[in-house]
């Protein structure tokens, strides 16, 4: 019986010229949908579990190609609400080598920033999951987005879900009025599973010093929120737009594990790559032990950065084979 | 020397999936730009005047990239101006016989909505110009545009050049706190030429009755602003999505003149038919009499319905030809 | 609470030459999927009601992709079955006026033709349905299809669900050993509604003669199979590959009803219209009189015309506003 | 055993937008190839007889990738000749309804204007040939290829071959020296098949007067040049771009036949669909009486139209059936 | 005069999503055709050489489209023979770095498979040939192909031709009752170049042991079988699905000559090259000592690396300069 | 107020396959448009700066849509010319690792090569300018196109305008009777920046020997022709079609400068890239000192290298990022 897995946050409209073109010279866009969270509920699919998406789309045709795409992309979609009439955007410029990829957003005003507390009923949305995961956009897009998402976390504590955060966020996205330092620490206070970085566990929660270790900061966070298990960081090394490095780390309250450094030296699509490896962790954890998981969660990461779009289409056997150490992409008939 | 045309309005990206697929299909969208006043500017650049639109776009890589396209079709840009970050626009699904096009406007919030009378310098941009074309849906945009655009009629008026106003407008189009009759009718009253229907005459200007004659109509309408010269009409048949029959009549003043009636046969994008319409109409007035202005405005209108696109692309040559009366359409070798 | 459809058949991969290329010039192939019975469940998905299509496809990426198509397009696949490798295929090249489109079928060996009724749970499948549909095509693939196909039409009739059948089938599709005179009747004898043609009743029940009208053919057949409702008929004028005529005709008993003959002047894929009509057929059975039912299934099966690909993905409206009579296409804004 | 066809003539690359853009808007061109000769040619290995194209090309990628569109399309290339660089080139913008499809030639200085009669050996070409066809283009590109045309003809001749001409020709291609009246008479002189026109025959020939029928012209002409056994004239009505009506008339020196009127009324591509015509004419003398050949060539004419590029790919089965009558274009299962 | 080539296997229909996309979000798959002995002649035929394909298609338009695609690329057809209706197929999907290229056969019950020993009349198609190539897969696909291929491979040594094989096959294609083991040997008997791996020469033969080099085996193959002259070896280091080492080894019976290591960075396309490297085996072996033999065999393999498809389409030209060692591909002009 | 700059010389039409496919499988080509000197105006105008080009094209749809690139990428056209009828091509094949790209031209008899001196009026044309470049293939083109060189720089000289040239020449260009030996240095002479190289140096101007260095022979060209302040080199190391490094060398009369070695390890389209270069370092030493002048045309050329087509669109920000040493191309949001 696989696992279900449940995911919260808003589905944007990817729209970016073909291949390596830029807007000054694109005469069509190529179109696939893609948002954090979902991002990470589509992976997990692929990879054999049962995964929904709750979300707002606007009540019009675009927001049901946009329900049409989680569909086709095996989530399923019968908690997702409808109203009003933006669709959330993002316009991706693709980079190579030493030109930066470039991501202009259009989600003001965008129905799922309008969303409101009433208008889920999370008891029901996770009345058979097993894990609830979020990530440190939602709550920075609206107050009701953020409210939203702890009614989301605080009733899968009640109901005994495993919750993971993945808390990385940034300043300059919010625009409502509340900082992250007021609106994520109640959040990863009722989360058993965090992946963050050491900027991000100093700068949200005021832990730690400048020149603490990601593990020392780990500790220090789970001693300040026990509910937490599990705190993991991906570590990136941006050779080029064209070639990176991944790997990944996790700290259990009792050890701190490296996975092996992956090495992507023909990047195809580097966006959604995070969300892949969160979406690795999941399923790693559920299905591993912590070594085994983080292992995981890099491989998925790392072959995330072959396949256009956001979302990560790997099967569980392309993942298993790369975790174990197979990095030659030998041709399969 | 080729006379000068001033257009002013928003233009918006129009994004459409290929061919006759539906959004709930698609996997890239056409990507052009378009908008009721610079599809005018540009259809009358293509049959050989000078012209420049003037309008808002956002300070950023897509608002370039419109730019771009307005001076690709041989406008000049040297007025637009840029700020905010929305960009508006338009999803264009095309249907064919018995299934209607279907069109969903994103425009609210867009950077030229935001637009203020300060930011445009009419006399500069009106120097040296020959006509000046306003729609009705640039006032139904916000309460700026709607100042901005009255301003540019204004000094057009102390120019002396020529205004004409093309005042089709839909009710649901105003929703920031006026109406199209306390806002049209001023504009209206400066201009010289005017583009409208039986019961746009009636709704927006409180003129007439139900039963009276679009001539009765006109008539009326000049009495009440006699600065106008020409009342004109385009008078659409619908056979069907792929089907449709054009015909101009204008009045002014002392006659009432009917072009022939063009029958389109195979329509590959009606959208922005009208605007060839009023295009037409500014290059026939500037250079034909009244009775060859009407003929030239329908068949550039006819043209229109047959190139993919917002922006009537035809040339003096293929006009004159149909206006002359060579509906055949023969290969030219 | 929308009605629910099920139906049951196989679906295959689509392949065609873009536009109206032939084979001999094609340099790739647009993929969709397509099967007359889930042509039926997609339509009456895109009109609202709930529906599930219940199939065989092969276990590897392929069969996977071929259910994602299914999902995208609302169906429910919680029950598809997996197994064997090969995938149904039919190609496709498209006509135009004078030139006929063509079908290459490779359809024999598939996964679907090795389906055996111990696969499916009709009691399982069935339990919350309102309605199951099945054709002509699916007895005509393999004993296994056939009798699948008959489980499912007796386990209707013990749960009380409306069953429909649309019995055109063409002698050369019946290659296992049994012919449709031997295979249709058992499952017309279950069957609450009927579409067919005068020859398909002469051939495959030996009733009736050449020279008896529909009319009269219908009131033979209910005679015979009590359990038939309503026998229904559409006409099609072929005046060439861009131009046919659609009516429909229904009888039910008492009385004999004709739709409006609708008028598709430019075709742009013809695949898949019966079955939009036979989606028609239900809806309007489920939500009106007979009057309007087949005026509604005539208006479905005309606006299919004008969708590329094999399934009708029009709204409500858009059928609503056809059944009404607007034959205009006017764009919608 | 087929029958074998040679021709001789220019074939170019043609570069046209997609769909009906105009180069306005292109961003990219389709690539095929075609030349009015070679059309024919490839059109009756299509039939199904045995072709081969004689004709000079670059020697460089681009001549050699033209000669793998013959190959590709069934002809015979081992007489082929390369040198020079320059490929001859023709643009084209398609038209719809009634704007006309627009050529731009670029053919002046191609490998092909450089071809002397020294270069090609055709006794050896056509040892075993049943048919050789010729048209008025060749001439008109320069003394060359009319030497090298004349040589074909009279060795044509001296092996007992049948000889056609299709000797449309325009004033504006002849810019080497020559006029039309001069060159073309010593072609037709050698020929048994002539297609041609009313205005053909007055202009190249000074035969006859304006008020002269077709059939009455035919006979002057024959009279003049006894060797010619069949005077053919293709009729085309251009109700506009998008619809042409198509009749074949034949004189063969004892009847004069009509073929029916065939109606495109949803044109695809109309370039060479006279070569389709003479293909048709060719076959149909081969294999049937004269008033079924008429047909055949009118049916051939017809459907090419719906075939985009310039050859025509319909099988002989698809001109069978539209020559016996079948005008419905229905669906092939 | 060039040399000529033929071979004999199956070509099957090659469909893959665009660039790296993957089966569950490809709307259309791209077209090409491909097999292994057919990409030798093709290979071949781009190098200069003479070459036709022997095989069998499908007696429809899916089979003439195959038939053109190799008419194209140069190859002579007449010796292609038709029936059946099933064209064999297979499914690609392009992998990058760390994920693998995925390949789906469906081969089985193609027309191909069912050829017959009567289809082919060996003697009148090798009649002025100079070399025969078969490879392992064609006698897997089923008896009659085992016995076509055993047939031709006969006639050619009857003839003097010289014959090769690429004798790589796998377990797992063996699916109608024989074993590798069992019919391999004979094949082998009769052939004079046989490129192979160390495991191919344990595996099929039964001959060495796990600890023998490469040279040693070629030995000993060479020892049982003394109607070869060379065992030819190409090693391939797989970095990642896009990074790969070549290097080409052959043993005259004399010499064990090694050719450079080539890296091959940034791959487009990696199947068909082991083709690829035949093909440039016996390019080089009919025009170059062995020593430069080996050295081209691996450049044309390194260079189809870049070539979308199965088939290598560089020049020799292109050839020669790699083999020389310019690997820098500087651009030429 | 950005400084502005003038250009001179041919703009191509530009074809090539899509992606890395052979025109041997092409089914369409890719357009845009290129020529050195407008390659460097459009650069520059994509920096910020002004920038006019002087070209000559056809006077048809092809040499309007060649105009309207242009203006689409932000050049001013006023001074094009338009005459005669062929338009100026070249046929691109891009290669990858191993596999050089290939360019053929097509400009013999090009409209461009038809200009003569009375066409263009260069005091109007340099009136506000700040800038003239110009490049050597300019004056190997046509007697009349040297002459229209020489005269905007005389007229720049007289006008107190900067002058740069590309002296970058090949010997097989120059086809109309003059060596570059006779024509070149008398442009050089009156130019103020030389991008050459030390082939160059000691090829066109008679100038030092083997052994020395480019520093020296920097040195020595200044003395000859004391107008020239800055001697330019940019180093290419080409590893593979698909990695090049890029290094800028500039020796101001005092100084020899070096910028940092760029490793471009992913090449997408390395067409235009010396033209990028020459932009980078007008704009470099309009705005910098020589040091930086030198990083940032390096910086510029570097990131050409990732856009696909003939012109640098990269924004003044990517080019000072890089200028800067962030080579990580990170993705920018």
């Amino acid at each position: 019986m696989p696992k279900k897995l449940i995911t919260f946050g808003e589905v944007m409209m990817r729209l970016s010229p073909p291949g390596y073109e830029k807007f000054s010279q694109a005469s069509s866009l190529e179109l696939v949908y893609g948002g954090g969270e979902a991002n990470v509920a589509i992976s997990c699919a692929y990879l054999g579990m049962k995964a929904a998406h709750v979300t707002r789309f606007p009540d019009n045709t675009l927001g049901k190609a946009a329900t049409q795409f989680l569909r086709r992309h095996w989530l399923s979609t019968e908690h997702v609400v409808y109203g009003d009439s933006m669709m959330g955007k993002y316009f991706l410029e693709k980079g190579a080598v030493h030109r930066p990829s470039e991501v202009i957003y259009e989600r003001e005003g965008s129905a799922f920033s309008m969303i409101e507390p009433s208008m889920i009923n999370w008891e029901d949305v996770l009345k058979d999951a097993d894990w609830f995961h979020w990530t440190g956009i939602t709550p920075a897009i609206s107050d009701g987005a953020a409210q939203c998402c702890l009614d989301a976390i605080k009733t899968a504590n009640k109901l005994g879900i495993t919750v993971s955060g993945d808390i990385n966020s940034r300043d300059n996205m919010w625009k409502y009025g509340k900082t992250m330092q007021e609106v994520i620490p109640d959040l990863v206070e009722h989360s058993d599973v965090v992946i963050t970085s050491s900027r991000g566990i100093r700068e949200m929660f005021d832990i730690g010093k400048i020149e603490d270790s990601f593990k020392s900061l780990a500790k220090q966070l789970i001693e300040v929120y026990p509910k937490i298990k599990k705190v993991v960081k991906k570590t990136r090394r941006t050779l080029s737009a064209s070639h990176h490095q991944i790997q990944g780390k996790i700290y259990n309250g009792k050890e701190y594990i490296k996975s092996d450094m992956l090495n992507i030296t023909h990047i195809i699509d580097r966006v959604g790559t995070g969300d892949a490896f969160a979406a690795g962790l999941i399923y790693g954890l559920l299905h591993y032990k912590d070594e085994e998981a983080i292992e995981f969660a890099s491989a998925a990461c790392a072959l995330k950065h072959t396949i256009p779009g956001d979302v990560n289409m790997v099967s569980l056997e392309n993942v298993e084979s790369l975790m174990q150490g197979d990095t030659s992409g030998a041709i399969k008939r």
